[in-house]
């Protein structure tokens, strides 16, 4: 006899157990069919690429890649994120494809992330990208396609942070003319939310920066948020009015898509530590628990084929964090408990096995997912199972039934138990 | 300046563009539905696995496993098939499972085998099992839902071989009195599909069997199918005739479920080759397209838990092979090249770009998918792009429209072209 081997998962993947599942599919039909409202339509990319078209695109995080060898001893990577498979696939095809290029995808990636903070290794990304456009009204597309998709999973209270980066870029010379501090500037910004605006001055001053730097974040931490904030940044640089008009025409485009304008709201402490951002950034948080930290963020962001291809094509994506997400709507009682199966047939009889599956194939035909006990069995145990399935109805039909051409349906929720012809069971169940 | 990778695919894997992409994600979701009907409920497994979970479940084909030490030094694995996470699985949470488990799960999986035979290294699977369950009913529900779900994206020209390896086995001790000719008998009658009843008889020739087991394979190949088979068989082995009793109740109850009795067939040259089955075994063939070959398969397995715990738990299982699937509906034209976007609204005049914004909004509230031409560009441009996408209608309106308070409204297919009120230009869609 062979050895036992232990059934274990590894550390940092999970099972989606059947109701788990279910309700994160119903999450993912949802955003989908948003996306698609709004022309969107869905690319699928292979796990597996060459590693090359994958290194050199993370910084340091590139050692968190799943990188091994192939039976055929070629070098190979497990999908770290739906970007960069993106520009590989806009780069070897590009072609063929109608720009603006407009596409969604939602599937998992890998990283060899620290389990012990509670990351996933395994983990589902769902990202929208334009490719190709460029404007306020491809920005305001993104941002307001993830928006109604976050509505159409039932979270309505949440809030856009919202900045621009060339506004950041205009102001930034005004005070440093062109130094690289700008840079040390926007990465401590980017902590604001972490450790405050006190820290953010205190980070600048460990690093040591010029006074310059320091008005210059300074003033950005006390312009706080909103049209506000964009008055007096305006007042502070009258060279940033004509982006300031620009961005105040973008937020208009996504109030008109539907959005509550009060969501969304101009915050220059939303920078994005990422230096491949060039206009629109945005962060998407919940009103009332920011506990889930950000659960869609994105950007514009040029040269997205940099290292495909000599073409440099302009592209604008939000990505939502839908692991966070779904905890959120887990939290906030969004997920509704469906059972797996609405009505139950009990198997009272091994004669009537014919007569119970053609009750189900009816019920099935009038939209009522419906099964039939496996076997003969005690009708306690049905009822147990029937319970433990989630099931509304119990369908109970033994000889005189039969005999009858009625059935017995019992309501599991309020155990009313009543006499209905074979011919208007479906009619009964809804 | 850093070196240009070149973008581009592995071997055996592929994209899915966005046209593939929509109309799979559109099959898939009619087979979950079917799924779900029968009150089969997803369950989501990872893509790796401790390699140990994974060896010594297939084989020679074992060598096919994409295998490698992960950056903590773990030998892990890339899921194989779906059949041996759900072993896994249903192990590890045996005590809070609900029995019958019915589960399904679509999902990719990996084999690295030779894709010179157009064999794709990462292809989908779509399993559907009932775990815990014994009985002709239990049989009946997943081949009836697998026809269910084959219907539903269109195939009706099919039809079920199906046997019982039961049935085999007595036929064989009657013969062979339990020699270990039967295995042999049964590999050569897997192949009759692909080398003909001859090729089975010169194959067994060849290996040299005995009289009887020649005897036993000649009685198999002369039987027929369909229900004079049955007789033939019950006729030669009278031992038969329980067991010939209880399939023709399976059969009868796989039609009560819907599926017509004519396109369910009795083949005793159906065995399916691999070991493991122990009762019912079906293949789903297209009626006039044999070349694709079986599109589902599956069949009763005793043992499913075996390497995992000390507990055996009978189940019952069919697999669609997804990717055939989707040719087939291919070539049978069944998938409906639907566009990306319904609407698209023309940009004429960037002062009117919340106008246009606010028609999106109000015709995707009414469920057409509508987007925004990115920027003021020339008309023929635009209309290019319209018809890139498979757009149904363009929207036009430029200043003139804007004061009078309408819309022209082209229909990109008959060319025809109105005139229509803002406010009533959604239901001018529909």
């Amino acid at each position: 006899m062979t050895e036992k081997i232990e059934p274990r998962l590894l550390k940092g993947f999970r099972d989606y157990n059947t109701t788990e599942q279910a309700a994160r599919q119903e999450m993912f039909r949802k955003i989908q069919e948003t996306f698609e409202s709004f022309g969107f339509a869905p690319l699928s990319t292979p796990v597996l690429e060459y590693k090359d078209i994958l290194m050199g695109k993370y910084g340091e995080d590139e050692k968190l890649i799943y990188a091994f060898k192939d039976n055929g001893d070629r070098d190979v990577a497990m999908r770290y994120d739906l970007t960069v498979p993106l520009a590989r696939y806009v780069a070897q095809n590009i072609n063929q494809l109608t720009l603006p290029f407009k596409r969604y995808q939602i599937a998992p990636v890998w990283r060899a992330d620290n389990p012990q903070r509670g990351r996933l290794r395994e983990f589902y990304q769902c990202d929208v990208d334009s490719v190709g456009a460029v404007g306020a009204l491809s920005d305001a597309e993104v941002v307001s396609c993830v928006c109604k998709a976050i509505e159409a999973v039932g979270i309505t209270g949440y809030k856009i942070k919202i900045n621009d980066r060339g506004l950041f870029e205009i102001i930034s010379k005004a005070f440093l003319n062109g130094s690289d501090e700008e840079i040390q500037v926007m990465r401590a910004m980017d902590k604001t939310d972490k450790i405050g605006r006190e820290g953010v001055v205190n980070l600048l001053k460990e690093k040591g920066v010029s006074d310059d730097a320091m008005k210059f974040a300074e003033l950005l931490l006390e312009a706080g948020t909103g049209n506000g904030a964009l008055d007096k940044l305006e007042q502070a640089v009258p060279g940033a009015s004509e982006r300031v008009k620009e961005f105040r025409k973008l937020v208009g485009l996504i109030a008109a898509q539907g959005i509550d304008a009060d969501k969304i709201v101009f915050d220059p402490s939303c920078v994005r530590g990422l230096d491949y951002y060039t206009g629109m950034v945005c962060e998407i948080v919940l009103k009332d628990n920011p506990e889930f930290g950000s659960i869609a963020g994105g950007g514009r962001y040029d040269g997205l084929l940099e290292t495909f291809s000599a073409t440099s094509v302009p592209a604008v994506g939000v990505s939502i964090g839908v692991d966070r997400l779904f905890e959120a709507m887990e939290s906030l009682g969004l997920i509704k408990q469906s059972g797996s199966v609405q009505a139950l047939i009990l198997n009272l009889d091994e004669e009537l096995a014919p007569d119970y599956v053609a009750m189900a194939k009816t019920l099935r035909e009038a939209g009522i997912s419906a099964e039939v006990y496996f076997q003969v069995a005690k009708l306690d145990k049905q009822f147990k199972y029937a319970e433990n399935r989630g099931a509304k109805f119990a369908i109970i039909m033994g000889s005189e039934e039969k005999s009858a051409g009625t059935v017995q349906v019992k309501d599991l929720a309020t155990r009313e138990q009543k006499v209905v012809k074979v011919e208007e069971l479906a009619g009964a169940l809804t």
